[in-house]
């Protein structure tokens, strides 16, 4: 009765097993949810009034696919400032948050069975996304500067129908890695020497806590090549749904025809109240205000770990963004740990869900954002905890 | 480059003439947007700070992919109360209007080839957005009664691999026709013999101006094969972009998996300040607004029609809804009299847009819910003068 794909898109039993943790007293590392203590919520307010008051009937009509247009100019010249991109709004297309993008670039560019190369461990929302469209998912190993190039290089070489290659430079999802720039620069060489298009997915370039900010991929695209997605839901809310795609026309206006099938267009007075925040306040000033917290939660997180973490343990040192990951000694299995967890009342997700051809089971992920400093120091202790007593 | 499916996903040339009618110079009969002047504005200023006031940031934090639950109790009940679809929430699935049903539709049920029966004619946006998943469509003749019933059985008993039936049983696009109640009976035997999952796509089901309401397909629906669309965007506002699902838990639950992939959820805050309006404000009285308004509209558009139309054109007397739809004498080609008629000042969409399988030129759908009686007036003698002097 249903369609092929549903074959791999199946419920996760993670995913089950996770929805317990929404229960206030267990300390979930596993979701990655924004600190909503931030939310600029009296701003809000005024927004939304200011916007029915000034638009009228206008904010809750039916509205254009592309976007509304003052949000488009306003994206357009913070791509410039904060990521070094010069767009004109006409390179912008305003999506229900960038999930929205994942999907749409399925459908856009696979067809059954087409490769889709993206970085080895990846975006689990990512990976459903594509799935939808069945296609086959070729993992690049990675380490801590990002994707490696020589890997990808022989991919390159040996694989036919690639059609797309997904990754997250900055401040990764699951890993909090940042590509160097080195890789950063031969990554567009081998780019723009094979022609396939790039998305470059950066919900978290802007929470950097640290160190000098790198360029973009988009920023070093000399073809044409890399769709970049970024979204409202890390630097502002996640709950307007307001994300955005960045490219040249010959992409986008196939993005806008596919999203016009899809759901018509994005929120209406969402993209208005989003604007009319940036015209009314400060976003930059919002964004420092989340870094600080962020970046105050990780060293938490980091030192907690350093003092009670079995030396064996690797984790990842993020200079920015939501999340971190740990590498656990081979015997220790994620998914048996994180049972034991429970009963701890601590959760993280397992590392399995990140490969999207799966076969890793001693790696978890970690999220800082979304907690008081003294529940992640209790939460990490407990998980150390956990970890010492495994069995 | 781009997936198979984009071949035939195409920029429509008529929908990029039709841009031109944003012009305010133009009376458009084009669109199909409710009357902006009705939205409740005052009240969703109310409505959107009480939300802020009373769930604070959780009205901005990521939700449910589900959607957020007291609304979808308030759905539940409205669905018992005015269509006698007795339901849980559970059974309620929010989406971001109710285009996004289909496409998750699309994606649920169909592989290529699969053969998708509809309404001849029939909702153009369902056309594209099921055209992404590469099916074929198979066009059931429709009288002034709704789907003919006969010619629906000869095509379920000689076609192997169909997999979904899209109808618009009440107030239909682009026609304006109600099936009656023998239809809908003999569809739903036939439908309970052949076992096939039926869309229900009911947008203008309570903007009835007269007669008596029709029971809902998904009311008589024994087998649980019935999934019924519906949305907040022409009882209250579409710029929201908030609709639901109502479907057997069998159903509804893949649908709840790929809308997770395709968006994540509906925009939190749109669906707390709908539940808001519907506790606080009166929705009813709200609908009964926009009924009068509309009967008074399409009364004026059909008597217009009646004075000033040679008398060779028929067209449809719609008991609700937002549109009409005319048919022309042979000779005359609705494309062709598009382009004359832009000359004018005056603007509607060809019907061959509406057909999945293309070939009636001589048709088009007008729409009377978004404009003044004046202008409707001015509208229809400007149209019936380029139909008189059609060259």
């Amino acid at each position: 009765m249903f369609a092929k794909r549903m074959e791999h898109l199946k419920v996760s039993a993670i995913r089950e097993i996770l929805k317990i943790t929404v229960n206030p007293e267990i300390i979930s590392f596993a979701g990655g949810l924004p600190a909503p203590e931030l939310f600029p919520l009296e701003e809000m307010k005024q927004v939304a009034v200011a916007v029915l008051e000034e638009a009228g009937s206008e904010a809750l009509q039916y509205s254009t696919t592309e976007g509304f247009m003052p949000l488009r100019k306003q994206i357009a010249l913070r791509m410039k400032s904060k990521f070094d991109i010069p767009v004109t709004p006409d390179n912008i297309q305003i999506i229900s948050g960038s999930q929205q993008g994942l999907d749409l670039s399925g459908k856009l560019f696979l067809d059954e069975e087409d490769v889709v190369l993206c970085e080895s461990p990846t975006y689990l929302a990512a990976i459903s996304a594509f799935k939808a469209y069945n296609p086959k998912f070729i993992e690049v190993p990675t380490d801590d500067d990002g994707m490696i190039i020589e890997e990808l290089e022989k991919i390159l070489k040996n694989t036919p129908k690639i059609k797309l290659i997904y990754v997250i430079p900055d401040f990764q999802n699951p890993t909090g890695r940042s590509w160097s720039l080195e890789r950063r620069q031969k990554f567009m060489e081998l780019i723009n020497l094979y022609e396939i298009p790039v998305i470059e997915d950066n919900p978290y370039g802007e929470l950097r806590f640290e160190g000098e900010a790198l360029p973009a991929l988009k920023s070093l695209d000399k073809k044409g090549l890399v769709i970049f997605f970024s979204t409202f839901s890390k630097i502002f809310c996640p709950g307007l749904r307001v994300g955005w795609i960045v490219a040249e026309k010959r992409f986008l206006e196939k993005y806008t025809l596919v999203k016009q099938g899809t759901d018509l267009h994005t929120s209406s007075i969402n993209q208005r109240e989003i604007s009319k925040y940036i015209e009314l306040y400060d976003l930059d000033a919002n964004v420092e205000k989340i870094r600080k917290v962020y970046k105050k939660r990780r060293d938490v997180m980091i030192e907690t770990m350093e003092k009670e973490f079995p030396k064996e343990i690797k984790y990842t040192h993020p200079k920015g963004g939501l999340f971190l990951w740990v590498e656990l000694p081979v015997p220790i299995k994620a998914e048996k740990l994180l049972m034991q967890c429970l009963q701890q009342s601590v959760a993280f997700v397992p590392g399995d869900s990140f490969f999207p051809n799966g076969g890793v089971e001693n790696a978890l992920r970690l999220n800082y954002s979304n907690m008081s400093e003294e529940r992640i120091i209790e939460g990490i202790k407990r998980l150390a905890k956990v970890i010492r007593e495994y069995k």
